[in-house]
């Protein structure tokens, strides 16, 4: 199982590095490229057309008018999860929009704002569907918040 | 395979209703409940539990502070996929907003707007990392939607 | 009497600390916990249950799809009081309409972004429905607030 | 124990039926008044001066520029409940800020756009920290909104 | 010299009308298509290819996420005019900020939510830079709509 | 003749400067205060009822749920201009929609977010119908403001 | 003395219809005009020349981007009051933030949305600056006001 | 062939370097100027009548109630292409709506916020139409972005 990591342009580079911790935690098996949508269309064809029987979910991160998940989603049939991006105007109001409002039949799946990590969890629900033992991790982890959340208490000095 | 779709009130019922036409069409295995997460939470939290080894992806329908998806979100491992539901006021940027902004290691999967079609069709994308067959149809029914588009071209008469 | 105020996330702290200084100024009993909506659900859940005959008011912050005081109101019938806490994307304008636009028959009494300290105050207010004691702090705060508004005049040097 | 009940306009009125249909079915003690913060402001201190020994509660209406609620919380001790009303421009958005952003040591308990229930069911939720039968009521009708949103699932016909 | 006209679905027609009637008042050899970039992007590709050569301006309509314009105007040279269509939720805000908010190197010429007659406009100024002829026609235009708009004080009744 | 500076906050106090500065290079007449709505009415009231035969214009600085410029529009039948104060959240956008859209007979003449130059701009303009004196300062200060823009073309060096 | 009362264009007749009752009722000289700062800037700038000592207050009506009010302040020194008209998209809000967010040294007095009859209001307490009888008529119009919002009390049946 | 680039105001300068740069990178004719609508609408008026058979583009740079594109697109017939310049508050959404949402029959090409390159960039695009050199020019600039980006996959260290 394998998850593919696209970013819009090299600039998305820091937000991209949250997802990449999240997917390394739970072992899965990933890549990541740099493939404009605008400035590099037959790349991004090519790399999914050769990605056909390998990639299981494509994740995109893109901000401003963030046109890549979109076009990502329409070129494929897996799963496509959104990330938009926060640039300097519109506090990522334009990316937001730009992502989810997907018209009917090419969906992407959107997480927050700059919601990398998140990206990379909900990529890891989905290969779940398949793969008992990630089902497990998952619940590990859910566990491992919530004491991360309720040792938090230890530390209240109010 | 099963796909569970709960709806925070009988209000949104009519939005729902594509997104069922879409499972009816692809064969999924479905289950449509009403279940607030504020109203009926002890509820819902034990539908989950009976769903723990049946359901493999969530869908929610809810409108204005529309908490059902993360909710969800928390108590699940599996993907949730979250349909914020347009309402009377605000055009639906708070259902939006509420559900798409997740804090991290909780994820939703949000598709537009009363965007009720691009649930099912993203729950089907997830079902099929699992399932081959389902690849196929997805296959089809995007060249079935092309050829929809490209057939529009006759009709114009400009 | 007591306030029991709940922050979703550590990283609410700071917001948090204005409130506190509030309540100890009017010497009103309070206790401060971290549990998230979406991370700690059960322990929620029951820390409410053990709180039914002590609790009077509940105060809770949370940013992003601020989900937590949504859902305290729907386990329980006393009053709950939601600070919508600005986080880096949205300017907070998520968390705000997250945790005022609730449903029918689940109200949360809403406050400005990063409105701490009005929580407070709002629960003081409450409170001294049934403490009339509570009554003459407030309309000797009142006047403070007055009369410090008024000095300001005598610094002005335009 | 008393609700007042303040409109800005008299083309609030349907808006505000909802909440005095609620306040009825509790029993409530209430009274309602047209009384504008901006053509009226004397009638509304004069207003607030004969209640202050009689209102518990103050449930205000308003839109656009919604400054009536303010205004009763600058005026008053007690609890101030502001109900955004949206009008014919912006969607409620004017209202919902004018209302909710209130500066430090005057809070608003603000609710969702039009939620004129909700703001008489809070106001109900503030008595009870007084008097204990208003939390049995409210228990009562906790309880029976879980079993009208359960009871919706026998209609479902999917 | 020819304008593209290209539509991303059928239910953009009604607001594709008026840039066809100016382009004819204006006698602007166009060609109209319903291509998505979502749902046939290969057919969008190939459409381009074939007008490589012939094609001076594109102007595309789309609504909520609203890639079109930004797509093609990835893969040619040309000028890209980007209608925002407004649609059921957002009115049309999702629409303007995916069409105008493209990344350096890739811009959008974009116009006001369904400004249909303003694209054709648009698209003659384009063309006018070669043609003067059309510069005459432009300038008749010009002061057709100026005595338009003083002959409307004629009928004024106040 | 005389104009009436009022803030609601001293936290105003940095906004209001470049108000002043202006209203002393045109010599006009003015007094400043810092005078809540919220938190000192009565004051609000008395310095009004003071000033009924003095003030000719008001200008009131406030920000958040900026009631301010309004209530004194109700008190007053002299123009009372608004400047919707930047505070931390929502980019002034509270401010500027609790400024402008006032409810019918009692209208607030809003200026710019922050626009405090504007105010005093606008002050003299409105002294200016009965003042002729200041209609030639005015007329001299809009040809020095050409003449500066102007002047910035010779530093331009692209 | 004169009001100027300019629409951008014969749509926003309807709304304008408010504003010339309310100056017909203050018996106020005034002339109406559709003049468009686009379409006919040259008109708009011999209507001001022409009008250099006739008029003392403009009142401009405009929608969608609406430059007229800015235009005209740009061109005169008398007080602008613009009223942003909505129109289908975006429910104002552009008319709103084009109207009022002007640059240093040239401000408009904006009105709430459609605010066409605070505009007539906002201009005769302008000319009340010079003229006594219209402060009676204004005082006189605030206690009719006041009363019209009491009588309503008679006529709630709640 | 001329691009004539207008700024409304000084303080715009640093946005216009990108512009200028991707101008001069393309060898295209141009002219920078400072010249506001609303401080200096004659000199604006004189200019395009002195460029009205040399300047064959049009770009104005404005920020906030930005109203120079429009006017500049009143007075003339060429393509008028409008950046919208973020500001202080509001994070450009007001330079952006005032900008793009013209009325019928006097378009603006926007382009982003801040979307300085972008608007050189479909300047040159408008005069390819007339020069086959540039399309090369563009050609060569379309690939040299798509190896920019396709390159930076080689520095990725995730």
């Amino acid at each position: 199982m394998k998850v593919s990591v696209i970013m819009g342009s090299i600039s998305d580079k820091e937000c991209v590095k949250d997802c990449i911790n999240v997917l390394k935690n739970f072992n899965i098996n990933y890549e990541v490229k740099v493939i404009s949508a605008h400035r590099a269309l037959f790349d991004l064809q090519a790399y999914c057309e050769q990605e056909k029987e390998c990639t299981d979910v494509y994740i995109a991160f893109a901000g401003k008018a963030a046109h890549l998940a979109g076009v990502i989603a329409g070129i494929n049939i897996q799963p496509v999860i959104g990330v938009p991006v926060k640039s300097t105007a519109l506090d990522g109001m334009d990316a937001l929009l730009s992502t989810v409002q997907m018209p009917q039949g090419v969906p992407v799946a959107t997480v927050a704002i700059n919601g990398s990590a998140n990206a990379a969890y909900l990529a890891i629900q989905m290969l779940s569907i398949r793969d008992p033992q990630l089902k497990e991790s998952l619940i590990q982890h859910k566990e491992s918040m919530r004491e991360h959340v309720l040792d938090m208490n230890k530390a209240l000095d109010f």
